[in-house]
């Protein structure tokens, strides 16, 4: 297919989104909270969750426009994860912009999220039709609940030794892929899909959001390109459990790299002056390809499930996206 | 009618309420979310708006059977507002209780509150017919966004001087009254009322509720009864721009009585030393009278609008419950 013309259609939808985006909030008063939440949503993110909701409408050639709600309603739930996350995280930055708890303080934070999380769910109840009303909302609610709980998997796992890979699976299904893949499920439901097609879309998503992890957690340790706008190695100084520290802890032998990787978990992170002998330590045991060959895992995943449908402007659109968030390098 | 069957009724709605409470609470993981959740709910409130949602839908004849997991929600969302607002009130006590945030830390209380709004919706959604499902959900929706708005106002007011009673009564509208009024029109929506009945039973709630509020208000500096477990005067302490001393601010003249409540204006609060003066000053000039009146012209409202209803138990229960609240000495 013409690559110009999916690119056209793309910046298409990302301007469907954004027009959507903001249409829900010629509110003002309190200012205190609508101000936030429009600076929140000004910081430009990728807008993957909608982009997905629209895109699996249209590969099960459904109408684009009756999927749009729902679609901004999964951005703003996103969002709201971030502004509470982020109060956790006690993070300064995202989006390479001062995080909302900063700007302003951790009760705006609070509430401005709580706030966004309830104009989603005014606006998703207002549009859906009521013949699908039911299903896509406790897809969408369901998605409310897998995050929470995913993060509250996270914070468990900062206080604890014994992590478990599987547990660390168990926690980024909940915390990352379940939005993804319902950010697909509801626009295959909008197009009335039938239960096969929102199988596969199901599939595509969770693999996309574990693969999107997987490489996030990988790009931490391996990106050069400044663009990205982290310190290299940051995860590691955290002492954050990743799938990759995880699968250190299965395949490290030699005296030197078990205790480096035990000062690791015992200190809950190492001193930023280590990360380098670490990676290099990482490196030596294959993790970084061990990791990389497990994301060609979900994107062989993805690609099997894909073939099921039938070819149009979406469908190359969705291998487009997949292809570009599996390939970054920042 | 018979005392003791109107009394056995409402020991039945509770009974029926505390039962419905717990059955959403099986899943035990993440350990850190569900257990702050079940203390939570342990802390026997009175459990106004679910009664309320039960109550209004037996006042229409409806089926109490149905309304009850729409009237669990409703309870839900009032403790997911309370839980946050505790943190940003940096508040240490609840119902004679720890708060979440204290007992285990912020980000706990954060998203726990975010968990149980997010099992709220579960329920609700999974529940009601899909007949109502849109109306039922929507004014759902709206108290949510009217409970943020409010507190949102709240904050906001902590930090002017110029605040207007007007302005007072749009935020306890919105923070404390449209949560009370929704319950009630939410048992209505499920009894299949008729408009007109509707807007009696959303008129009954929002005068109920601004009249707890007013209640409230002056119960910090009226109650004796050491049950109510507050110290006489905290929202003096606390500069908590009431009802009482916004209307203070339009009836005060004497130059001594002005001193000491622009003090309070500009200090964000009196020291307990200087409350009992201003108490004194507030009854010299009327001020609990008027206040008092304020919450007879409710009772008064609340009346008018039962008597449009025929008789029946549940229209007795409300009486009582609406007695009960606006006659409480603590």
């Amino acid at each position: 297919m013409n690559e110009s013309k999916v690119n056209e259609k793309m910046e298409e939808l990302l301007a469907l989104i954004e027009k959507n985006l903001y249409c829900f909030f010629c509110k003002n008063d309190p200012k205190n909270l609508y101000e936030p939440i429009r600076y929140l949503l000004d910081a430009k993110g990728k807008r993957i969750r909608p982009l997905l909701t629209l895109i699996s409408a249209g590969i099960l050639n459904g109408d684009i426009n009756k999927a749009i709600k729902p679609a901004i309603a999964l951005e703003f739930l996103h969002n709201f994860t971030l502004v509470h996350d982020d109060i956790m995280d006690n993070s300064d930055l995202r989006r390479n912009r001062e995080t909302i708890h900063k700007k302003w303080n951790t009760s705006i934070g609070i509430l401005s999220g709580d706030l966004l999380l309830a104009i989603a769910f005014q606006n998703i109840i207002a549009d859906v039709g009521l013949d699908y009303c039911k299903e896509v909302l406790l897809t969408y609610t369901n998605s409310l609940i897998e995050v929470c709980e995913g993060q509250g998997f996270d914070l468990d796992f900062e206080e604890r030794q014994d992590v478990t890979i599987n547990e660390y699976f168990l926690m980024i299904e909940k915390k990352t892929a379940k939005l993804i893949e319902n950010s697909m499920v509801v626009g295959g439901m909008i197009a009335n899909g039938n239960i096969d097609d929102i199988r596969s879309l199901a599939a595509i998503g969770k693999s996309l959001g574990l693969a999107f992890q997987l490489q996030d957690d990988l790009l931490d340790l391996t990106a050069i390109n400044p663009k990205f706008g982290k310190v290299v190695g940051k995860d590691i100084v955290e002492g954050k459990k990743t799938f990759i520290m995880l699968k250190a802890k299965e395949v490290f032998t030699k005296k030197e790299e078990v205790d480096l990787l035990d000062t690791f978990f015992l200190n809950h992170g190492l001193s930023p002056e280590n990360v380098p002998l670490m990676i290099q330590y990482l490196e030596q045991n294959g993790i970084f390809e061990l990791t990389k060959e497990t994301i060609n895992g979900y994107f062989s995943t993805i690609q099997s499930h894909l073939n099921k449908f039938e070819n149009n402007i979406y469908k190359e659109l969705l291998n487009n996206l997949v292809s570009n968030i599996l390939n970054r390098e920042y």
